[in-house]
């Protein structure tokens, strides 16, 4: 089976908004092994989005399309579709109903628009939309498989999350020899320290493959091994890991999709630890991904956003000599703002952020992306010192990535080297 | 002239990499008012390029081409270009120059791949490369220009900026209508509303066109108009934005770039006024959103982030009767949280946010997806319901945004009316 992915929009073409659609199908189709020959982009009209159709049918067996499926008149992919195919539209009663309870639920009154949006091509199989008002289409015919989504990014991951990759994968072929990959996610450690931490890759990958993915959160490893044998594949995985884990173990937080915060909140909960927070610098960022986690209220507590030092001061009784003497962004500031959340709130562990994260803030003794993180809990208080970039906003959400990743690694008892 | 944008690269199928080179073209190429039509991306086999150009070449007279220019052997773009010409490669002494002074430079021996690349089509003419090895090529053949470029984002935009677009514009049709084009930036109302306010798109917009692009945040509408003069396609956009803002007007917070939360703190900065928030249900997002903004520290005070009900109690001076008798999430909390903020803290404006995230929490009366934000500063003392959806990031992104917009609509004194 081979992917074609189309995407639909004036906006993207014009460079008003990044593919990010094609990216994210592309990557759950590889996931599940289906290489992706070609992907395109054309305008919101029916003519080029019926040629590209077509095109895409001659080259490829699996054809995806997103975009183009709103309400309004610039959405014209369903009639493309109805073209290609030389169907009609038909009203669907389960899109219908699932269309007005969503608006039921947002206490919204249903327009024509929406009530239109409930006709399906007839020669398609509906692909439910949970997060938005669009369906999606399944269509199977001589020997291709169509899908269409709405461009909306959550709500066509949402499709191929519930729908679409389970009912591909049923699909796959018997012949195919086994493709198994693994991400290992790490933090606080750059690419290339990483990648000499690891020493000769032959010896340590004995045929498998290893790719180094970084972004602003660490860099994933992604191994790969093929073979015909499921149970030796996964001895061969097992035994890369754990080379893997041997000499970078403590910068691995976890695997596959998992979520630093969630990895932290799980110890919390095991341990019925409650966590607070004072942020001045990440201005409430740690905050908002511990409580991105369903269940976080069981231990994360509350949160101090210490903008200014009168809120240091007053909320966290942080000593006012100590900000004037050493400044706020400093060790003893950082440490006596976690020991200060820690103890205002009754929570077992306070975690603090102070930095400068530019572009301006910057005094000559402190530059852009200096950072301390405080940590304290029933034995320990402590801060560390980073040096991150000159980006705000990549500082930011590299020091909240860092302040995680210091509690998961003192609730371990790991190391905080570098 | 019609353009098509050819991008290069594995990494960019599987969607390890996002296409932003294609963003960055065609942004480029539509502030000189070239269209593109399609843009498509390849794998790094020579095979699926060459195809692929002979596609573009039947389509479009203005064809571009990013990646696999590098020095490896996953490189294959100048071996197609080659073959689809039916030239040879001749070593380019000035590209020579170039690749020695660049190793010279950076005191690195230079290797036979590196004075490899000095090797250009016979036919090309050298886009000079200042920021890396491969030279970019420049080819006019049957009226039709094909332009060559590495895929390293920044190589390619030094090529675009110094020589691309300016010999580009050179050439521009002088029969060539004026194409311009504003984004305006809607939230808190769905797309389909939005599309029914507006009313008789063709009264409203009498021959410019419109596009409506949602997401998460709001609605953007993407005015367009074409023409010869300048003069009058200014009146016109700007008669077709006022009329839009005569249907719409509440809605709208900004234009173009513009992020809901500069729009708030330029407002805050203007009046000399500081705002602290007390987030629930948001855990931070509203303080994280509010700091991204670069010197927010003028107008941002704090943030409480009382994820328990102690803290609620304990930091905003909430009633506990008050939380006993309507639960947490309801509009005397949210208000009380909102007053106990500015308060506290001494700011002028307190803001605050209380509501059922999910998947868990709701309750017979409370579903999730249930939301108030609380607002109050000197004169007014408000809270508002939401009903947003089902999902957990949604739900604190649309609360986060939410939030903002009402702060922004009360400071301005728009009516809160849906």
């Amino acid at each position: 089976m081979k992917a074609y992915i189309i995407t639909i929009g004036d906006e993207i073409l014009l460079g008003n908004t990044l593919n990010t659609n094609a990216a994210y199908i592309g990557e759950q189709l590889s996931e599940i092994n289906i290489p992706v020959i070609k992907t395109s982009v054309v305008g919101d009209d029916n003519l080029s989005i019926l040629n590209e159709i077509k095109l895409a049918a001659e080259t490829c067996d699996l054809i995806l399309l997103t975009g183009g499926l709103g309400p309004t008149h610039d959405d014209v992919t369903r009639k493309s579709i109805v073209d290609f195919f030389n169907t009609e539209l038909i009203e669907n009663k389960e899109v219908l109903e699932d269309i007005e309870a969503m608006f039921e639920k947002r206490k919204r009154k249903l327009t024509s628009v929406n009530i239109d949006q409930a006709k399906v091509p007839k020669i398609a199989e509906v692909i439910r939309n949970r997060l938005g008002t669009a369906p999606g289409l399944w269509i199977e015919k001589d020997q291709k498989i169509f899908v269409v989504m709405p461009g909306v990014p959550y709500e066509m991951q949402g499709m191929m999350e519930s729908t679409v990759i389970p009912k591909l994968s049923e699909r796959k072929d018997s012949e195919q020899k086994i493709f198994k990959k693994k991400m290992i996610l790490t933090t606080g450690i750059p690419e290339s320290m990483l990648y000499e931490r690891l020493g000769n890759l032959d010896e340590l990958l004995q045929g498998g493959k290893l790719a180094f993915l970084p972004n602003q959160f660490g860099v994933k490893l992604r191994i790969s091994v093929e073979g015909d044998d499921d149970k030796e594949l996964n001895e061969k995985m097992m035994e890369i890991e754990q080379r893997i884990r041997s000499k970078a173990g403590r910068f691995i937080y976890g695997v596959g999709d998992d979520l630093l915060e969630a990895v932290l909140g799980k110890l919390l909960l095991e341990r019925e630890l409650k966590i607070a927070t004072a942020e001045s610098c990440t201005g409430g960022l740690v905050g908002n991904l511990l409580t991105n986690i369903s269940g976080s209220s069981k231990y994360f507590e509350r949160g101090i956003i210490c903008y200014s030092n009168a809120a240091k001061v007053e909320l966290l009784k942080v000593d006012e000599d100590v900000i004037a003497q050493n400044g706020a962004v400093s060790q003893e500031v950082a440490m006596q703002m976690a020991e200060g959340v820690k103890s205002t709130s009754g929570a077992d562990i306070g975690l603090s952020t102070t930095g400068i994260m530019g572009p301006t803030g910057a005094t000559p003794d402190k530059p852009v992306g200096l950072v301390y993180i405080g940590y304290c809990d029933e034995k320990v208080c402590t801060a560390k010192k980073f040096n991150f970039g000159d980006d705000r906003l990549l500082n930011k959400q590299r020091t909240a990535q860092a302040a995680l990743d210091l509690a998961r690694r003192q609730l371990l008892g790991i190391s905080l080297d570098d």
